[in-house]
């Protein structure tokens, strides 16, 4: 199996506001060709570190991925320590000093003279076109012959802007690789859960992924849900498709209505699908997560099918004026109240004309809350025609996180009404 | 200066969904102590890789951090290699048994047999004390004598879960650090400008940082803003802020109306405070962003005292019963038109009784536009006691894109209208 190291290159990826995201889409799109990737370095505009980092690297992977430092201005080093490091010259490109030349000309603009910096290449190496940008892409193989257990390692020399990163990785490196990294191709499946803990799904999935070897199984927890990524690697995709399918299988039967999506779709997705279906349509009620909601349902394309009205009603008059909410229900409950959710639904759902109503009011904090009634006591209320229910819910979390986790557990209550009434 | 190297732990994060995100908080807290990272490596859980990282690190760097890996099981390797590559051995620690066994014995669980490998410790390593979890982290200095150049290398491990490292770091490790870096502090500060390009404002603010060769400058975009980031290094923290304030001042000076915030407040807070100090009321009505912009409004706490109301009018039927939009606006303009998101505003204003009333309404794609009316095209609209009025933009961008930057095109216009009007 060919193995990977990414190292990604500037000195803005060490400050405490950058993160290398190059290297997750590298890894996705390598894994998928059944690369694994080993190891990633972040370095900064160093020539030092860098050229110590490329060279280690030679020694010990088969191939090697440099994202960053392709610019124009003196400090993007990755073309000359590159070469350095793989004892190469650079050489003037006289085809690549004209490309960038015309790309400036078709913007009106003349080219400026530390452009030409970017036309220097690593001798031998492929140019990689840069349709997005003026700086190529290098690719060389290389044998550190110096070195007698040195393996040969292929060498890609990207640019930073993942704009330009992903088309010339897509268009002129992945069909090479492909064909390099032979027969193994990895297949992956993301299953999610909601309403149980990881520990609780691993104690019911792992007797069933463990009869699965040949599957690599993750348990992962993300804000307010569980996701399962199963990964199946030969050399037969069908067959990989196969042995998912069989373990997704099993694994849905052991969790039940609990797992609500087996191909990666989120949530506020797997309610709109089952509403498509149905043919039946949708309004939403909320109080502390604030339009989040709504927000979320509305972010699936299409959304406007089912959805038809949100109401923010932030205030207790907006209740009362938008939701018909009995004032004396707030008065002898509070509006933080299974009676308040619950006439929310039913008013949002009246309102609207719809087939669902469904709210959120509670306590996000980091103030308002009391002993009786502490921050993240969420009420969550349904209404359809034929009922209308609430149930109470205390979450964890910073004010952020209990508003995901309301909207989340709203989201999911109508889904499990959703199929119990469709 | 301190220099400092972070390698992060764990196969999971040579996934495509997972990212090192524990460095991003240790080099923030480092660098307000004057210590930058100067790399950082990422490996799985693999002896022969970790333990070349860690050697490698020992040569170049006076402080080496470690996350992740201390875990019970047999993945768990931090302790047993860093131990092989600084040739030191491991030892068991009849303290550290104890306190994980009264950890365990406190939740009124047995302590597994294999959590009796967290208690081995390197020899001559001081122990950092876990309050959330069972692994402890260590610390010690490491000579690599065998090595002429080695430098002398404090060595700091530190467990994964963000939980248990941040605590660990702050209350036993930050403090001894801080004596050693001695006389260097930083002074970071944030400026964010909307309704400019990044280029533009570089060009505008060039002049004047390039005026403070002691503090850097980073100018990052940011979705739908751009940022600048000041970093002040100094002996002297009030010296730090002086030279912060004057840079900060004169950049303000600059920018005029379109820098929005100098102390990295963000877009739903700076509208917020602008609210309270005016005592003045928020409504809202959304059709393209769904709740998206209520949603960033009330992610501010204490936002209840200004924000009364918000409607997600997602159907043309929820625009004209609840927004009271006359259906012959739709009719003759269409829902995404200057007229109707000035109907919109006016509508939610005078239904939530509020002083300020904001709507967009707009094609946030991938479908639904056409040649007249593109993806991306957006009116926002805006309505006061004494006047209506609604502008047009056209976003690029994904559909999660350009609802983002419509939230923050009308957030940003409520904030100039509030400057004018306040």
């Amino acid at each position: 199996m060919l193995t990977c190291e990414i190292i990604a290159i500037g000195t803005e990826l060490l400050t405490p506001d950058k993160s290398d995201t190059n290297s997750l889409w590298l890894t996705e799109k390598l894994n998928e060709i059944g690369i694994e990737v080993k190891q990633k370095t972040i370095v900064g505009d160093d020539g030092a570190r860098l050229e110590e980092a490329i060279a280690d690297a030679l020694k010990r992977s088969n191939l090697l991925i440099t994202t960053g430092g392709l610019g124009p201005t003196e400090d993007d080093i990755t073309r000359q320590i590159s070469a350095r490091a793989i004892k190469r010259k650079l050489v003037f490109d006289e085809d690549v000093a004209r490309e960038i030349a015309a790309k400036f000309q078709k913007m009106n603009r003349e080219m400026p003279e530390i452009n030409k910096r970017q036309a220097f290449v690593i001798e031998g190496a492929d140019v990689l076109p840069n349709p997005k940008g003026t700086a190529p892409g290098l690719m060389l193989d290389v044998n550190s012959s110096s070195d007698p257990i040195a393996v040969e390692t292929t060498v890609i020399i990207l640019p930073g802007p993942p704009r330009e990163l992903k088309p010339m990785f897509e268009n002129f490196v992945l069909p090479k690789l492909r064909l390099r990294a032979g027969e193994v191709f990895a297949s992956r499946r993301i299953l999610r859960v909601s309403g149980m803990g990881e520990s609780a799904v691993d104690e019911k999935v792992a007797p069933i992924y463990t009869k699965f070897p040949g599957i690599e199984t993750t348990i992962l927890f993300n804000r307010s849900e569980v996701e399962l990524h199963l990964t199946a690697r030969s050399a037969n995709v069908s067959e990989n498709e196969k042995t998912l399918d069989k373990l997704s299988e099993q694994i849905s039967e052991a969790l039940g209505i609990a797992l609500f999506s087996t191909d990666g779709a989120r949530m506020e997705e797997v309610v709109g699908r089952i509403l498509v279906v149905a043919k039946k349509t949708l309004a939403i009620a909320e109080s502390c997560t604030g339009g989040l909601i709504a927000q979320r349902i509305t972010e699936v394309s299409g959304s406007s099918g089912y959805f038809i009205e949100g109401a923010v009603t932030y205030s207790n008059e907006a209740k009362i004026r938008t939701l018909k909410v009995p004032s004396e229900l707030i008065e002898n409950h509070g509006a933080v109240s299974a009676e308040v959710a619950e006439a929310m639904a039913k008013g949002i759902r009246a309102r609207a004309k719809t087939d669902y109503g469904i709210s959120v009011t509670g306590i996000a904090g980091p103030t308002g809350g009391s002993e009786s009634k502490p921050v993240g006591l969420v009420f969550v209320g349904y209404s359809d025609e034929s009922q209308t229910k609430s149930f109470k819910i205390i979450l964890p979390g910073d004010r952020n996180l209990i508003r995901w986790r309301a909207s989340q557990a709203a989201l999911d209550y109508l889904r499990r009404q959703l199929l119990k009434t469709n």
